[in-house]
């Protein structure tokens, strides 16, 4: 088992990462919290493998449980979702000293954790992640959203958990699709740490290879961005690296309009597969369109991440008013 | 003027209480914020007043100002208002580094509070309450909130702004039932501080009193509640203190249905005045069923706080399931 210790300036909390964790969900639980009403949020992909375990978990912990389920995919990430399950809460007589467990990928952490952060202006949270991806991403750093049509994670907040609780054996059940699009992360994290890190991806050749070395390579990228995090709560300075790749990463998602991951989209921006775009009939013009409306734009410019080399980024502002152009001349590089 | 310095665990602001400060805003604005866009949240009552004096004194300091007018009201706490206020500032691309001012009473502060907590994360924020409630209340303490049909404010945050500027020259313009409104605020905060604070109400025997010596009430009730915020941020302590009139006050609100404004229906709470309720027909029961969804519900008991003598609160717990009970006992007490 790995423990990273999160310290901010609001709350100290643990990240356990830890084969099987789940069957030892209501221990861990009852370590943080005391006896209440905890609201599992969760998806219709994930409910039907893990929910009943959670809910037996926490029951036999002495926890009253609520399972609320959405509709798996970003389109959760929605106003009306967060009304949805505030409605339920409300309806279920949620208290401010009750608590909403995460459990799920990236959409359920980012939906749930806002929901924990606005009712009765924040109750506690639990993440459990349950895909590689919100297992390296989503759950260390408190980042809450839900998507606007002008763009993704457009309203959200910075909300801590009280524990994360990260379990690899729950891996095996994902498809390799999802494996890969969550090990687009792990590489992003290699990339900006360098080091023993970036060399021990060598080892991985196939998605197979992932999995046995997932505990390790999961333990390595929270560890990094927990330090970067720590650091920079509310990313405004070098929280920023964390966004290597997302640039292009948000825009080329919303373009492509549900046909790819979040994960595959940061790993496209993350290479710059420059002729990916082209062949889906994206322009540059589009694409930087939709990207003045991210949420690295400060003021008028977009800040970038780039790598001198591994393990050496830096951040790189574009003028909103010159992204086009910019854009371009980086289509055009082969 | 009066400066009272603010100091949470994640900001630091001052709250400034000066005659005619609307006619120094940009001034006093530029202390805190760099050259951005600035959306002055209003509302129907208080942009016609002071809208243009805002824009003018900013846009003179050097921002790029704009209005967004909400209806007067209540109704306003609304998901459907928060949703509005929120595409109004994407599609004006606001970005993190732009800003949110709050320009009117509790309503406005509340609701463009809450948007500017949620928009990007968090975006930066200026209080500027207009009415004597907003001054002494929801202007210090950094609570931001909307509400659901089954109770006021059960959505929100905790966010503290960049600066409140107060000017009690804009009170002349309050009709005295929104004066009286205020005061009932100001007594709550006299009768927990007791003492030469309490004494002082002693020279206010008409509404036409209360103008006079306003600036120095404003300034020793957000003293007091400053010093009490500081002190426990999250309403997890002593800050309950300041909930006192609130728990029946919240329900006489709700059941009122708009005939009672939020500070007389605190001032009701406050002096436990049960024949008002009786005469409006409304039944021990229903007071307390609508309590039952009361944010100061903690696991299954509703906190109270009484005073003992002035200048004596004490927080006091009473179980959810003996509410109702328990204020029978209350009306039946003449």
């Amino acid at each position: 088992m790995t423990n990273i210790e999160v310290k901010t300036r609001v709350k100290q909390y643990q990240i356990k990462i830890m084969i099987n964790s789940l069957h030892h969900l209501g221990t861990l639980v009852t370590k943080v919290w005391c006896a209440r009403q905890v609201a599992v949020v969760t998806d219709t992909n994930v409910g039907p493998y893990y929910a009943k375990l959670v809910t037996d978990e926490l029951t036999a912990a002495g926890f009253k449980v609520r399972v609320m389920t959405v509709p798996a995919g970003e389109a959760s990430k929605s106003w009306a979702q967060v009304q949805s399950l505030i409605d339920q809460l409300s309806a279920a007589h949620f208290s401010r000293s009750d608590g909403v467990l995460a459990l799920g990928g990236g959409v359920v952490g980012d939906l749930a954790g806002f929901v924990a952060s606005i009712y009765m202006r924040g109750i506690a949270l639990i993440q459990v992640p349950t895909s590689l991806l919100a297992q390296v991403d989503s759950s260390v750093g408190g980042k809450t959203a839900i998507d606007l049509p002008t763009g993704k994670n457009l309203v959200g907040s910075f909300y801590q958990p009280d524990l994360v609780v990260i379990d690899p054996a729950i891996l095996v059940t994902l498809p390799p699709r999802m494996l890969a699009e969550g090990y687009g992360e792990i590489v992003k994290c290699a990339a900006l740490v360098g080091g023993d890190f970036w060399q021990s991806l060598h080892q991985i050749t196939s998605v197979a290879a992932i999995l046995p070395a997932a505990p390790d390579l999961i333990a390595a990228s929270v560890a990094f961005k927990a330090r970067v995090v720590m650091a920079d709560e509310h990313e405004q300075g070098q929280r920023q690296l964390l966004n290597f790749g997302h640039t292009i990463g948000h825009a080329v998602e919303l373009l492509a309009d549900g046909q790819l991951m979040h994960g595959e989209a940061v790993a496209i921006g993350l290479v710059q597969v420059c002729r990916l775009f082209a062949a889906h009939g994206l322009a540059p013009q589009a694409v930087a369109a939709v990207m003045q409306h991210d949420k690295k734009v400060h003021g008028t410019a977009l800040t970038w991440v780039y790598l001198s080399a591994v393990g050496q980024p830096h951040l790189y502002p574009i003028a909103v008013t010159d992204l086009a152009t910019w854009m371009g001349d980086l289509w055009s590089v082969s």
